[in-house]
């Protein structure tokens, strides 16, 4: 892939994330009770109004970073929505059950913000804090900013001390598991709650990234050979399907958040593992070379995963692939990575857009064919695609 | 479908339960821990060791059952391998943990015996009580046949008067729902239990097998047209993706409890409707015009489902429709009922049997291509595929 052609991608990005922006502005506001419908039909119609913390969060967040950088999206309608996303979270998203203390969030809530569902996890929270984080930037509410501070240190707790308030059982053989997840997700945190904050907060997160960077790259096993999902706290391999999950799209997203990381702390050795060990080799097993695509799990050994939904194709894999291969190019200017990017790229724009009514699709059979046609779900919102063009963009 | 059709049938469903049968007792036995592997592969390797604790008390129900009422699988090592698996059960699954007191079992153990995932639903003490109920009756054991009722006094407590041991947090927006496997699985129960006990044990449960049933039909929706599965506690359709979600095979499966019940009654009119409403109906709306099969889930209005898997041809509503259709047509001798039951029989027959390895695939694209191919795995064992070769067989 040439230069040349690379601006010609931008200019297509630039488009997308255009009509992408305004697919979500269309339809998912909820202007009676503010935050979001996520459950968005392929022609933008609403056909569940449960609303998902998760996608709450993330939605509050993405509007806000498009709005705080980048100057075609300061617009009063995309801040009226973040605020009205975020006064609906700080509402209704934090539960008090069972014991979980005051930071516990709920996963799913009704359109007026009852609690229906709680996940014994911490990612309801996670975009929470992110969502709470992004909104002080642009409004400068200092209030805003210290809950997503007090957030994190019950999630530090919850992580690194004691994970008992969350409410799962202790089971003998339910043994500690280092999910990939976990430290990714925290050093995510890390990097949204330390940018430009200033050498306290710096320093406050400082030792918390370099953990999250050692507990990402425990991730690699067999000798270099694959990055799997799941491994001990001490970061052995774990018996069974568990134990052998791959998840080719985690980790290439895992692998734009350790280069981002390393390029802050200007760690070249970093820098090359994470282009090693979690963009090209990730590509390399994950990547269907009969149908093209990312699958979706894989198993290390061969097996058959049990997930059902193991070889189709989703969107968001390719989101991360996309970031991932076009930041390690960035950083490198290794001519193979470009065409890695281009690769994912021409796999994206001519299996995901909608050409009739806007938005991605979001999951493909393994052959490439729609197999599910709405554009928003329970795990679906405005949060991947967007995030992908807005960073794939300024490139 | 002729007659003499049907006899060639019933030769190919006896043939192929010799060989499911064979299947499990070569690959399946823990003999050092007793019960059994469950994940086996294609070609019969275990993959992974967990002990799923619904089909330890499936496969030890299954074992039982072929045992007893069938001459040809009278034999020791049958009966050995099913008191081997009540053992493990008895000695392990049971869990007391969160106050949820000396009934909750667990979801998933260790190979040796460790609880590992604990559902905060009743589903792993249905098929302890399916397993203990049935072993008893094999081995003469009053112990058993007394655990068995005991956990089934505890498992009505939960469902009609307080379910609030099983963990689930209470929120104010999760709205109480009558989900149809409760009342199938509890009609199921009742079954087993009564079942050539004698007046006492029959009386006893006389009352909640009408409720079950009553429970069942509530999810006879929108004018008869539709089998919802999930209502509210009142019998009205709920909101949401949950509330239009349809399930065909599950509907199937009712609709031969259903007919089975209605038989031992004596009940005319709960046989016309459990054929035309939980028989025929769902085979009509969940059958697959394009590719044939039955879709795994649908939207009573047409939206896409979020399940991922919704178009899936799985081979356990295909099972269930065998059976249905057989029993339908054995009561009514109705031609069509024959003619539908040949059409499931030909799909089942041209798609899930392993020609080589032998059992049966589980997990079909819409297309009809293998998309998991393992035998085992932690929602399949040895269960459906044999209860319903042994449920058409003597037909």
């Amino acid at each position: 892939m040439s230069v040349v052609k690379l601006e010609e991608c931008r200019e297509q990005i630039r488009t997308e994330l255009d009509n992408v922006v305004d697919f979500w502005l269309k339809y998912s506001h909820d202007t009676v009770h503010g935050g979001f419908f996520t459950c968005i039909g392929r022609d933008g119609k609403v056909y569940d109004e449960l609303k998902y913390v998760w996608l709450q969060g993330r939605q509050v967040w993405m509007y806000c970073r498009l709005y705080r950088t980048m100057d075609r999206f300061r617009k009063p309608e995309i801040l009226e929505a973040a605020k009205a996303g975020g006064a609906f979270l700080r509402k209704f998203a934090r539960v008090s059950s069972g014991g979980s203390g005051p930071w516990k969030c709920a996963f799913c809530l009704t359109r007026d913000g009852k609690a229906v569902k709680i996940q014994r996890t911490i990612f309801s929270e996670c975009f929470y804090i992110m969502a709470m984080d992004e909104l002080s930037r642009v409004t400068g509410d200092k209030d805003m900013q210290l809950e997503a501070e007090q957030m994190m240190q019950q999630l530090i707790y919850w992580v690194r001390e004691d994970s008992s308030d969350l409410g799962r059982p202790q089971l003998s053989g339910d043994v500690p598991t280092n999910s990939m997840a976990v430290p990714m997700m925290l050093l995510c945190l890390v990097q949204q709650l330390s940018e430009g904050r200033g050498q306290e907060v710096v320093q406050k997160y400082r030792e918390l990234g370099s953990w999250c960077v050692q507990q990402t790259l425990q991730h690699i096993q067999r000798d270099g050979t694959a990055i799997l999902e799941n491994v001990s706290l001490e970061g052995a391999e774990l018996p069974g399907c568990q134990g052998r999950l791959q998840n080719p799209g985690h980790a290439l997203e895992a692998g734009w958040f350790l280069l981002q990381f390393s390029a802050e702390r200007g760690d070249e050795e970093l820098q090359r593992t994470a282009i090693e060990k979690f963009v090209e080799l990730p590509y390399q097993y994950g990547w269907d070379k009969e149908h093209g695509g990312l699958f979706y799990f894989l198993d290390v050994d061969g097996h058959c995963p049990t997930q059902l939904e193991w070889s189709m194709k989703l969107w968001w894999p390719h989101c991360e692939a996309l970031i991932a291969f076009l930041m390690a190019y960035s950083q490198t200017k290794r001519p193979e990575l470009l065409e890695r990017f281009s690769q994912v790229y021409e796999y994206i724009f001519s299996h995901f857009p909608d050409a009739k009514s806007g938005e991605w699709f979001g999951y493909l059979t393994q052959e490439g064919k729609v197999a599910l046609d709405f554009k928003g779900g329970p795990f679906k919102g405005f949060f991947h695609v967007p995030r992908c063009l807005y960073m794939c963009e300024p490139f």
